[in-house]
């Protein structure tokens, strides 16, 4: 039997290249996305076509209620930032942060993991062009993987540690897009735009957009 | 303007005590419960119950998809065990551990935390009388404070460090009551049976109604 792994996928660019590296590394893949509140259901869409393109063995959307705290974005009724060149983006937490978003997602993907009997969790995080989050970076994800370790059953236990793959952490946008490329990634499928018009056609404006476009620029790669 | 804390609340005995300390210690209290497919809804209504007796600032209750998961007595179609002594309950983690539980909880209050400016969470976890939950150990309580602040912007910017506060990690169930007693706290509507019969009467014969039987007979105090 092939070993199980948690796969985050947001239906982004870079969780479905995360994703599609689980598979390549034979991993039997079961994809957890989050309904959120998040103004956009597009992204979930996005995230369906993705699990099963990529075959993955599930795929489950598990609403949390983190749109009763309010405080970004991405969930309550404030202005995404438009028009922002990638090189002003590091200057600052954007308001698209989501109060503790990754921390948790992971610890839902811990839970689906410990029944399922796997400490395999993949999550498509990535540093360099991280757009400002705390919880995209080493450190914390290292932490994570640590505290995980105390946190459950198997991994006090040691029938299954805990691993945290982040495959993109230290990887541009760029070099996700080259890798998604070799592994057949149906880039059309995935969905990067924080603010969609009609028909979930990409705004091209704001910070994710702005991301996608110059990553696929530098791969020297068509984004379809 | 008093300092804001993040109390997370199951309506439970620890619990109850725990957000009576964090008002006796002077915080504006934001009780957090939630509603994660537990099969007893009796205990929700314990939750509110309390929070509006100790003056909570807000109540929230958020809803997560724990049950789809499944994997635990407490969410799915398992029997609760019965009838065991206090000290046959440390031998292994018992049925009713729900995955990953207090890591999703403390994620959310992390989540809220972040929102109202505070990074000060009550939990009313115990080490001693834990039953066999790996997530209500000092080490587990320390390696997440360690995760939180570098999870989020407050954190990471310094303007609210996270401190998890677990004040009852040490005490045993009697020193609970008795700090109950002494903060004046109506252990009444609090609620601890994992299998309450009709009109939520405790069963007195889980895991949790011998630990709270146990607690009261040895502090001498009576349970009302």
């Amino acid at each position: 039997m092939p070993p199980k792994a948690v796969c985050l996928l947001s239906g982004g660019l870079d969780s479905a290249t995360c994703l599609a590296l689980a598979r390549r590394d034979g991993y039997e893949t079961y994809a957890l996305s989050f309904d959120y509140g998040q103004r956009h259901r597009i992204e979930l869409d996005a995230a369906a076509r993705v699990a099963g393109a990529l075959g993955a063995k599930r795929h489950i959307v598990a609403k949390i209620g983190l749109d009763a705290f309010g405080g970004s974005a991405l969930t309550a009724a404030i202005d995404v930032p438009k028009g922002r060149l990638a090189d002003q983006m590091d200057d600052g937490i954007p308001v698209t942060y989501v109060p503790a978003r990754n921390t948790i997602f992971l610890s839902f993907a811990l839970a689906w993991g410990e029944v399922l009997g796997t400490g395999d969790i993949f999550i498509g995080v990535n540093a360099l062009d991280y757009s400002g989050y705390p919880d995209c970076r080493p450190e914390f994800i290292e932490a994570y993987e640590r505290m995980a370790n105390l946190a459950t059953k198997a991994g006090v236990e040691g029938t299954a540690r805990v691993r945290i793959h982040a495959p993109l952490l230290r990887l541009s946008k760029a070099e996700i897009v080259k890798l998604g490329r070799d592994l057949g990634l149906p880039f059309g499928l995935t969905h990067s735009c924080y603010d969609p018009g009609p028909g979930g056609r990409p705004c091209g404006a704001c910070d994710s957009c702005v991301l996608r476009r110059k990553g696929f620029e530098e791969a020297g790669v068509e984004d379809r």
